[in-house]
């Protein structure tokens, strides 16, 4: 792992590939020209079998092969295939406005990114999203890509003995390039990919595919620097992070946003109400929809992927949060609410919704319909108002995808472990099955300083009953921004919930992993061990701290029990003595003879 | 927070207050000398709110009042209300022997503990334990103890609402000394307390209780010694470890056991299998019955309050583990199983199992029936092999039974979240509601390095369907011995997943905690919230990262949004507009005017 040296001013980020690592490339078979990106673990020849292919989400940046300079930004794969498809046209784009940058735009500290993008929509008002073209038929490479990339390279013939309870989820043994279209025509899944964004690597949110994590980046008032931000980004990918959500305030939060896009090969989601309250000086009532719509575009013409739109907050829902513990806890939901009691209507978002849906649809931004009155406690959650909003993001699903756009829907929260499988089954009621995108939920408050971990359960529960996408939660949560170590934590703690989530779904490939680490770990492979973990870096640093001998990195034991007594080296004993005797039949001996001794009691 | 100054060879242990705590006491009533401790939270009086009295299991480590002096140990309040029973008496006690304390005993290097502990048996060979007790209608001291602990200091009649799916359990709103009687009576709940061990705190393990946890320390032949683990089990308990196992092997191991016992207040818990084999050069073929029982006498002798007995597993159940992915992963367990093949018969822990009950009846040592077939990875969860064990735990615990003694059962291990639910359910079934004792379980084998994350899911999830006591597992799971540092995360994470099951289960105090904290929250009290959190330290530490100065303990927003954006302070905004306002009746103009605008595609 190294870190890429470019001129001190521009991000410096991680490049390299993970330990024993190598990037490989699928290529489609309808679109000969995408080029699928999986990480290949290289095992130990002794371990006697292939190589293990995992989901890889890191980009560019563990390629090997790869030149990495974020100034130039990544390569731009999707830029042909959005082209070959004639419904887009460049145009000139709105133009960049002192204000975008915030209320100290005027400082000039930051270099813009130096490479303008030029903007593409659709030509005479068409829907470009996935959801049209699935929705017409038509395998985009986007949902070939997928495919391909949900498979993780697993022979179609390979499926595995189900195992697993799913909830009534339908996850195929082998996602075929159809099934991902019918998915997404369904609304049941979205490919959040702006055509502004052609550096993305397509990913599917839904279900009845991978769960998904989302990490959290951006500035704020306080703290931080578009340098950190980026290799934020960059950071949070390597470790597995399957979206990037960009929640700058403050300062120089267009041209961060810049950076962070031009570099990302995953989707960027935003809350466009941020901007837009810097626009207007922070004053939550002097928000406009001119103002709105005019920061949607902005952010659509750099190519954001999918915006946080809480629209689902009614006026009427306010009254309903005023025996809470805790209140409103959502930014985007506070703001709102306090604009609809100044101006004692309904919000500009729910007013505009449809507007909103014809931009979307320009660009193929996806709805992530905003939980603006999930609850901040484990008192709140679930209460009529939480429900009530839920109930009417089901109301704007229906529309927005009349509009033929792409929409998830976002969740709580604080829940206790007993509710949150109501959360799902109601989100999947409300909304038609659109995909569920929930944060932690996190299942005490008592807890500040490891809420990765009080979230960490919930997410698992939630992603198991068919959260399609989880949104971490760092060790900072309620207490301040994450650094880059809080990112990892914060990541690696939800891959861990994701993929204990798809082990319990039954997901045909998920147990590979578990199984050729376990193996590893019963063959005292211990470099396999650690190549297979999520963190090989984590997991070697702790054997070393007790043996770190190289010659330890062979040994068959390790520092719990010491060379003697371990209990899988006896295990290895039993099994080859087994072998010399005949196990099979020695059980049926020793079955026999089981009532040899009976307790003294009953004798 | 200090640490305590014996003279170098001693070991220094942790005391001092955790912040803004003091340590209470509760008067018995049945039994006026009992003193039941109590952490009592102090709040800022701009709360208006009581302080709040949490559950402690620190011991006299925290009470500034409290003289540590780890070379005398601690006070024995139990002395008393033992000898007051009349049932046992004061004699010699084996003699200490060389092989005691390993193979590298002749050493010396380790100072004896100063004080000799004169040990008590029952006379005539009677049942001493809390369930012949209770069997016989009385309430002992014990009992008193545990129930008014349990109440953490709720009165009565302040239990509230239910909320919560508690499985089948009956978690009463107030626990009284004579439930706390017929549980033990009925057997679904113990209370681990040796004779042997009068410095102890009582505490019980039920289903319908508290959930609890246990920490495990010990050296091992590669690292540490008798200073660390003392201060170990001292930070262990001072984050909330409810019970200790000293997992210790090699050198030194009785007396390390002494130092730990005469300074825990909380009750310790051994393998005595893994000290035999000590004494047996580390052959496990070399084991006798004999060297056993010398063992569990020397041990109950010292005061250990439970012991690991891995007498479940049969000879005929050593063939189903050849097909498994990890074989044998439980040290007892492998060693028994080399045993038995080696051997050719039943293992000596089911042979004499009765006699086993004898010794344990005559101490009141606990029994915690082993899983020494658990699973050691995902593949081999709820596996023949791993039932076949649990259904003769069933069988030993009415044997046990029959002996008076208490019994709680162990179980695993490695288990995907969708096979968790059999686990309880299978083991209530089968061992006749005793309580339940689980390792995690970890619910996926790919995070070396985060099994405490892992695991800490599966264990709030089995805690919440019906498991009495977790046991931890540390960051350094699977990859070395866990330092001071691991001790602290892993008590911690698992405190958490103990109290989510609470919560969930609908524990009627459990709530009080969370609501407080989210209260401090929402008003800003940041020391509240810190002094409120499961880990004080960390949370203001982090706090401090990003918002230093003492002002910012005080300020109407956190680093994450910034002082204009903050959604908790816009809340109390709409709430003062509220006010003036009349909000309820805002609410029903507003849902009377909500039709006001209907989406264009509806009009």
């Amino acid at each position: 792992m190294t870190i890429n040296t470019t001129p001190p001013e521009l991000p410096r980020v991680t490049t390299g590939p993970l330990p024993a690592s190598s990037k490989i490339h699928v290529a489609g078979r309808l679109h000969a020209q995408i080029r699928v990106p999986m990480r290949e673990i290289a095992l130990h020849p002794s371990a006697g079998e292939p190589d293990l292919r995992v989901y890889d989400a890191s980009g560019p940046y563990t390629d090997i092969e790869a030149a990495i300079d974020t100034a130039a930004g990544l390569p731009r794969p999707r830029e042909g295939w959005i082209a070959a498809r004639g419904d887009t046209e460049s145009y000139e784009g709105r133009r960049i406005r002192p204000e975008d940058n915030g209320r100290d735009a005027a400082s000039g500290k930051l270099r813009p990114f130096p490479r303008a993008h030029a903007p593409r929509r659709a030509t005479d008002d068409r829907a470009v999203t996935q959801l049209a073209y699935a929705r017409a038929g038509i395998v985009t490479p986007e949902m070939e890509y997928v495919a391909i990339r949900e498979n993780m390279g697993r022979d179609a013939a390979l499926a595995r003995a189900r195992d697993g309870e799913s909830f009534g989820a339908a996850i195929p043994d082998h996602v075929t390039p159809e099934f991902v279209r019918d998915e997404i025509a369904r609304g049941r899944a979205i490919i959040p990919a702006n055509i502004n964004h052609p550096e993305l690597e397509p990913m599917i949110i839904g279900r009845n595919f991978l769960v998904k994590i989302n990490a959290n980046i951006g500035n704020s008032a306080v703290t931080s620097s578009m340098e950190e931000e980026v290799e934020k980004m960059v950071w949070a990918i390597r470790w597995g992070a399957d979206t990037v959500m960009d929640l700058s305030t403050s300062r120089d939060i267009h041209d961060i946003r810049d950076w962070i896009l031009r570099n990302s090969p995953v989707p960027i989601g935003t809350v466009p109400l941020y901007q837009a309250l810097e626009k207007v000086g922070g004053i939550a009532e002097d928000l406009t929809w001119e103002v709105f719509r005019d920061t949607l575009i902005e952010q659509a013409e750099q190519g954001v992927d999918y915006f946080t739109i809480h629209a689902g907050l009614r006026l009427h829902h306010v009254p309903l949060t005023i025996d809470r513990v805790t209140g409103i806890v959502s930014r985007g939901g506070s703001i709102m609410a306090k604009w609809c009691l100044h101006h004692h209507r309904e919000s500009f978002l729910y007013e505009h919704f449809e507007e909103i849906c014809e931009i979307c649809r320009r660009y193929d931004v996806s709805f992530s319909l905003g939980d603006g009155l999930r609850p901040g406690s484990i008192a709140d959650a679930n209460d009529a108002a939480q429900f009530a909003e839920l109930e009417t993001l089901g109301e704007l699903t229906q529309i927005a995808r009349r509009h033929d756009c792409q929409v998830m829907i976002e969740g709580p929260g604080h829940v206790a472990m007993h509710k949150i499988k109501e959360n799902m089954d109601k989100q999947l009621a409300c909304c038609d099955e659109a995909p569920f995108y929930t944060l932690g939920p996190l299942t005490t408050d008592i807890a500040p300083g490891y809420d990765h971990i009080t979230s960490g359960i919930g997410a698992a529960m939630i992603g198991w009953f068919g959260c399609a996408m989880l949104c971490y939660v760092t060790p900072k949560e309620h207490l301040g921004l994450p650094d880059r170590d809080d990112v990892k934590t914060g990541v690696i703690t939800y891959k861990i919930a994701a993929h204990a989530a798809d082990l319990a779904k039954g997901h045909p490939g998920a147990q590979l992993r578990d199984d050729a680490l376990s193996r590893a770990r019963f063959e005292f492979r211990w470099e396999d061990q650690f190549n297979l973990a999520l963190d090989p870096d984590t997991a070697r640093s702790m054997h070393d701290e007790t043996l770190p001998k190289d010659a330890h990195k062979t040994a068959h034991f390790c520092s719990m029990c010491g060379p003697k007594f371990c209990s899988m080296r006896i295990s290895h004993d039993i099994r080859s003595e087994a072998q010399k005797e005949g196990m099979a039949k020695m059980a049926e001996k020793f079955r026999e003879g089981g009532a040899l001794y009976l307790p003294k009691a009953e004798t």
